[in-house]
């Protein structure tokens, strides 16, 4: 079968593998959609991963399910399913202590393109089929449902994380496809005001659609200074973190105030210094003792959050099709789409690859 | 000066008293905005809370302030603000546990018409004033503002106290505008799926508008079977308790399935059989085993959860006007509108009584 | 094989019947250590379950490992194991959510004695073996071992579950060998006062050996009384309800302050009336508004919690063997022990089978 | 009145200062017992909050009521108090939002040698005495009273923070009096493993009393590494940061398992570079994903806390006085007794100075 791989560090092209096998829990499945992620790129151009040779890219995917072991009982040849980004273990330890997406070790419930073949491929491997995937429901546009793996699984974890109440005020930095789920995950929380930073037209568009009530831009002067200013010096009551540099946790700090959450839903490909660590303010921080918490986690992945956010998609609690701005037709196309997500044009968020089905 | 009272048991009508005297870290308001609420039919026609001579009724309010205290910074005469049905003693024992509602004893932050004279006066006493009072925002409607003292908070609080996650299939039980902000709030606080349990048009109406995307009727027959039936069989994660008679705990608890919250905002007003008791089934509550938790809460007052609800409205996450559906103008229209909330029409969500400013 | 078996409702007897089989992922095992539970006694004499037919007993069990799946990686013949009373099915929906006791229905992680076979066998089946059974440490006793796979995780689950602080106020209610586990798991969360309510001399000397600093018998008068007049009419921050009739909810929450968390963990076999309710009662309860939450589980099960137990133990945090008053060797004692239970002699706590390794 | 006072950065004196006035709700103590702590050390010569002059230290203290404002209630003079480090404004925003400490700004709950005299003076002055003060129990000696107001309320917060479960692994950094009671305030909320990172034998030997099981030498090697290795390249479920350079938060995530919880007490009155930056690892911290927390807080006060911390004492729970390793008797012994914290001999764990009541 032909997959769109990364080849080694910087390279990628299109390869010839065997059809993965079936083992008799799981699920080989065909590609209906497929959508390239930052991680993609961060994979193949930046080597966040290490070196991997011919290693089939991508995690976002709806699919055709082709084949299934025997002792899958929910899932047949031809049901239409989502197949989320994160396929944990659910047995193991790390689920046991509530931790799904860690299971065999860290960020180890992440398996396509980085511990096995990834889903840009003719065909490709779920384990724990019954578990793992979830049905497409009828009527859900492949543009919406490519956008739950990841995006919408990652962006509202970011805002589960951040504590938010009723009314609370939040920042969320950085509005790519992450971040602009953030703005619409710190909305569905219950959050008053929401403050997205960035600049990109086609972005700050969704932002607003999504609930964001203020724009900040970096040309308009510091973004700290912005937010501290519009807030009354207060600060907000929890920062999303959804892009920036290796010292976006000394912007998020320093807008957050006493009694706040900083939560990252963040990749970290590189830190500062030859000790590859990530800064934080020492004041900002209340000197460790101004009870604001710095959270992180790993997309959900698994069957019931894919069905729970397929659940907000079909009663209308938030459209994620706003977001594929570049719909791509045919398998072939994706490398296209790939690039597209590495070049960055300023009026894209999403592209997308949808499939003859 | 005047004010509208309860006599006795039974009884109400018009009374005249002293002005309340201002402590120092008090307040002296005049009504801008007033609503009666159920609990005031309760407190009249059912004895819900004793017999009670020459009480000025009334909990929900919007004013003006008269007068403040020497210690008051934030407020001045002239000022039109928000005032919260619920006025702890925020310095306490039970608001230091965390239950600031509480304080004082059982409900004990609840204090208009309860422990002092109500808000159906020319002029109505509010302690801590500073800590009390929100600022009306410029451009909030009466009818929207005066929601948020108890209507907004206590549904909202159903929502908050019954874990809803994103994509959290939820039932709301009544549909008067404590059940109706229990569905906005369940929608705020990220479900999916959404039942309102009730029948009356004009509520439906507004119930759809605020995230129901289901109701249920008992004219359609048992309604705990038809969520049931809904769900697959499975049941829901959360139900709120909005109204319905002293077994309403019985259909909560068997509409919820394992491994879920029933939270209850529902007064209740009296019990069955000669011990006062309230029956939970024995089977639908799992034998005391199946992690069904019952939740219960008092609508949480103060300055800082007014700020958050008012920021709720001005960021447009909810239009709690679209409940007023009866507007009467004067304070003399008082009565009319308490006795309107009495008798129920079907076209009433709830009556609001706007005074000259 | 031979096993313990309730014959009918009423009636036990030793029965033959074929040795399980293995499935790739499960586990047969040999008794090491077993104990008869107050459910055992529910579910023959009180037909708490319904009625069966030659089901073998017993779900608290130490074991010897004698057969293991092939894809079983962590465990071999020969290998001394804790078998926890509850099992999960680790990847299916009620865990995904949270609730793993509550896989496959209400209750459903409960397998032994209830869905098939229980221990009271000479090997029983356990499912999910890497993921449900935990290796038994060098140096623990059989007799305090035995204690984990029920008597500690529930009695334990009961505090956790009561959202102790540190200097939190604690009642607990029946001080059997699970709510000496509750008395030694508030404890264990940080608990100052503990009331322990019971008469039993043995089970009093190790309610203080476990932590209770006060000892409420109803000889004394009615126990809600006591504990409000020991507190000065405040009530207690939590509830710990492990034992008594269809009505101990009534006298939990007349004793728990506004503010505070019933936590259940006792079976209710029985409630009251045609309907089958539990009684709440109606002002205790604060009228459903003075933040009194009712919260219930069931024993956590599977590897991990086992383990932490075991660390418990070996940790020194605490000694179940001091629980272990009735101790018989020999299979064949087996029934003798299970009467024992039945009958409740006042020294008794807990009986406990050791069988030759 | 007589107090000893910082004169300016890097030098103290005793100082002649007026008594100073008590408002209506407020009090003046004289002490009972102080202890200087840390902070005053960081205060004085490190210039930790920056320069003063003539500010009366010290924030630990026991003490008797000398006078009381005329809304005062439960306290008059004569009474013996514990007076917590922190003495929060209960009435305002920080408060409501559910953080104390933090009112009027970070760190503002914190008075005492900061924002107005401390209470190393012959009388102080206690704001909001009926929330902030508590009565000392009959029977509790000064020496185990006096860790009150902050060793025990900061050490176990920072276990309280750190999400610690029956059967947790924990690891604590530091154990100087803070870190000794991270370490018994990790037992106390259930901790299995407790690792104390440190090295006086004083210190050691307190630490295993209060619950450790492991100690770790930095003489020994790397102390990440060994406790890696402790546990099997698990790493722990929690760490209590209570100690360390500004590079410490590095060790701590290093430690960390994925799914943990870094619980910071740790004052950082300097960090590293010209930015003022403390670093954290980019690996270590699983690149952002990792569901690594890392929380922080400051010592919670007020009367509640206090009681409750009086209780755990009382029920022994804890014993505070082990801590207590050079007592002196007299308030002229005060400066050496502060002398002492600082220069840190190694059989130092907390002076003590007792004043004749």
């Amino acid at each position: 079968m032909k997959g769109l791989a990364m080849l080694k560090i910087g390279e990628i092209g299109w390869i010839e593998k065997e059809r993965p096998t079936c083992g008799s829990r799981d699920a080989i499945v065909k590609p209906l959609a497929l959508a390239p992620c930052t991680s993609d790129v961060h994979t193949v151009w930046e080597g966040a991963i290490g070196d991997r040779h011919n290693l089939i890219l991508g995690h976002e995917a709806l699919g055709i399910v082709d084949e299934v072991g025997n002792e899958v009982r929910d899932f047949k040849p031809g049901d239409r399913v989502i197949v989320p980004a994160i396929t944990p273990d659910w047995e193991t330890e790390a689920a046991q202590r509530g931790f799904p997406s860690q299971t065999g070790g860290p960020l180890g419930g992440w398996k396509f393109s980085n511990s096995k073949d990834g889903v840009f491929g003719e065909f490709f491997h779920v384990n724990l089929a019954d578990h793992n995937l979830a049905h497409l429901p009828d009527g859900m546009s492949l543009e919406a449902g490519v956008m739950l793996p990841d995006m919408l699984s990652t962006g509202f974890l970011g805002a589960e994380n951040a504590k938010i109440g009723i009314g609370s005020t939040v920042a969320v930095l950085g509005i790519g496809p992450v971040g602009l789920c953030g703005v619409a995950g710190a909305r569905l929380r219950g959050a008053g005001r929401i403050f997205a930073v960035g600049t990109r037209p086609a972005a700050v568009r969704v932002a607003k659609e999504y609930g964001a009530t203020d724009i900040i831009s970096y040309k308009d002067g510091n973004t700290v200074e912005q937010i501290l200013e519009a807030t009354g010096g207060a600060g907000v009551d929890a920062v999303i973190i959804a892009g920036g540099g290796p010292d976006i946790l000394v912007d998020a700090l320093n807008m957050a105030r006493p009694g706040s959450v900083v939560s990252n839903v963040n990749y970290f490909g590189s830190g500062m210094g030859e000790s590859d660590i990530l800064p934080i303010p020492r004041v900002g921080w209340g000197f460790g003792m101004a009870d604001k918490s710095i959270v992180t986690g790993l997309c959900p992945g698994g069957r019931v959050r894919m069905e729970r956010l397929a659940d907000m998609v079909m009663y209308g609690r938030m459209d994620p099709s706003r977001m594929a701005t570049h719909v791509f037709r045919g398998f072939d196309r994706l490398e296209e789409a790939l690039l597209l997500m590495k070049e960055k044009p300023r009026d894209l968020i999403k592209p997308v690859v949808l499939l003859a089905s």
